[in-house]
């Protein structure tokens, strides 16, 4: 074991960035006061933290998964945007003991998660700066840029009544993931069912390529805090209301169901630690398992799936899968019942 | 007082957001996944996070002067590039029973740095992205996006012996400021020249407005670490070596003497609780008001002052002030003696 505090900063930033890929576009990497590169188009930027306690636990922490993550799901952003990715910058504290190989095990998450987004989407995707520092915390902080032709980002904006509305990867499973590590269940002991969907929660695999796929679509988002929460936002930007179908969601809910009958299971038995989020709904009458996968699908983010809405008329490609329509009015609703907009918020209501 | 927790999160980001300005360069600003920005040549891009306890006690903490260093120490390394301020990216972490009017400030001191140096610079730098999320410690995340003329960035690499060195700003009053706050000394308690010291700790004001007046500068670097340190990495990218003049940095000394005298007075009385970075040389022999002065000139940065190389036969403009000369060689010396890179580094050496 080496920790940190026995090396120097510049010699732990050039070990951990020996994977740096340098594509033509950038012209100065890490190592200058900034970084110089060529964007071609637009710019599409976005910037997310991932601190701990809040996001994750020492507990359940995985150096690697937590580099994964912490690139999914800056990099969906910019993806939902329908951007090509550009570059990274990562800014990353850590308690000086830490050993040398989890902070590359970090990197190799992050280069293994740009990598992937990278042969998705025909790009290269490099780290171009960033930060390194000391604290007491684990946070990681990253900022993602991509490009995009003029006036052809899509934005939440807009949806418009008639659209179908489509989803890329998944929901649900990374909320599942989580009441399972809060029911005490851990990556090594789950089997292989339950483990993957912890697997999801601790690093998220977006579908970068079917962005490649969808046609047209007239607005998309990044479902990062539960369908529920972030189709509300598409409603109230492109002034619509959208509707969702119960029979749609089955392929989402039914595969979660051993998940929640294993959560509902262990609640009974009073031996969950730590009871958050969708948990709440369990002091209400009797929740079935149905009921709890069904409110992950609903109210659970970081699957960082894509919902987006396009023509009914356009074939959707491969990748999506229909799950309600876009219509008038100004709320989410699932089979003509409205949905309370309950998915992740750091803040309050 | 109204606790964070108290207010939803899109309520909190409106509400400070209140006075983002919005260029034309701006398409799509906060509220979607990512920003869409107009970029008008290469993209100069950074990164750099303040995380309490490391950069900054809660003891110190005045809120509106955090958001002045965060923006500044962002906003200074893309000017040291030449570039012009495009925007920024503010992931802020806060406990969440903190009170909206301390975000406000934050806020507030961000946008009031983002304007100083838009003055300066003839440009306006809104706020075009970010993340907020609750946790125990302060944490803030900055990216900061510039833009440059094609093949007109100002690297570390290209300075040449027989060009003059030259300063603009300062070095080591934050030094200074840091070691009297170590010393007990507070804001409210000081007089006004030592005050001003720990002003500059606290919240630093980079010289942007020199950077339009200095004529075609061969390197150029923010100066965060301290002279010796930053310098040396000048050196090395340059494959030069830089001889500081000691006479001409009386002027950046002599003012430092004062808090010199009250530092050493209260480390000789053992009042200093927190003795780090240049205390540790009290440990060797006597050590006189005028070495610790010259120490923190050498070794301390967070001034962010700009130094630059440029031809000696070019006038230097308002605010440059010659400092020293680069030779041939590959070190930092000071009237011919070596400087060991001693500046702040994170983790060990």
């Amino acid at each position: 074991m080496t920790r940190l505090s026995e090396l120097g900063e510049s010699h732990i930033i050039s070990r951990v960035l020996t994977r740096n890929p340098e594509p033509a576009h950038v012209i100065v990497g890490p190592g200058d006061d900034a970084a110089v590169t060529a964007p071609e188009g637009r710019l599409v930027s976005t910037a997310d933290m991932l601190v701990e306690n809040e996001d994750f636990t020492r507990d359940w922490l995985d150096w690697e998964l937590l580099g994964r993550k912490a690139a999914a799901q800056n990099l969906a952003d910019v993806c939902a945007m329908g951007a090509t990715p550009h570059g990274l910058l990562v800014s990353l504290a850590v308690p000086n003991d830490t050993d040398i190989t989890d902070i590359e095990a970090l990197y190799s998450g992050l280069f293994e998660e740009a990598e992937r987004a990278g042969t998705a989407l025909e790009c290269t995707v490099p780290i171009i700066g960033g930060d390194l520092s000391s604290s007491k915390l684990i946070v990681i902080a990253i900022t993602a840029l991509g490009t995009v032709q003029e006036d052809s980002a899509t934005l939440r904006s807009g949806a418009r009544p008639g659209d179908s509305l489509y989803l890329a990867g998944t929901v649900g499973r990374a909320a599942a993931g989580l009441d399972l590590l809060f029911a005490g269940l851990r990556r090594d002991t789950a089997g292989p069912e339950l483990r993957s969907l912890i697997d999801t929660q601790l690093a998220p695999q977006p579908d970068y390529g079917a962005l490649r796929t969808l046609g047209t679509a007239s607005a998309m988002i990044d479902v990062s805090d539960g369908l529920s929460l972030d189709l509300a936002r598409v409603a109230a930007a492109s002034g619509v209301g959208i509707d969702l179908e119960r029979a749609l969601l089955d392929d989402l809910v039914d595969p979660l169901l051993p998940a929640a009958e294993y959560v509902l299971d262990s609640r009974a038995k009073g031996v969950s630690g730590d009871a958050e989020g969708v948990a709440d709904s369990a002091n209400g009458p009797v929740m079935t398992a149905e009921d709890l996968a069904l409110s992950w699908v609903l109210d659970g983010g970081e699957d960082h799936g894509f919902a987006a809405s396009a023509s009914p008329r356009q074939d959707p490609g491969v990748g999506w899968r229909r799950i309600g329509e876009i219509r008038t009015g100004h709320d989410v609703s699932l089979d003509g019942t409205p949905v309370p907009a309950s998915g992740f918020s750091h803040f309050g209501k």
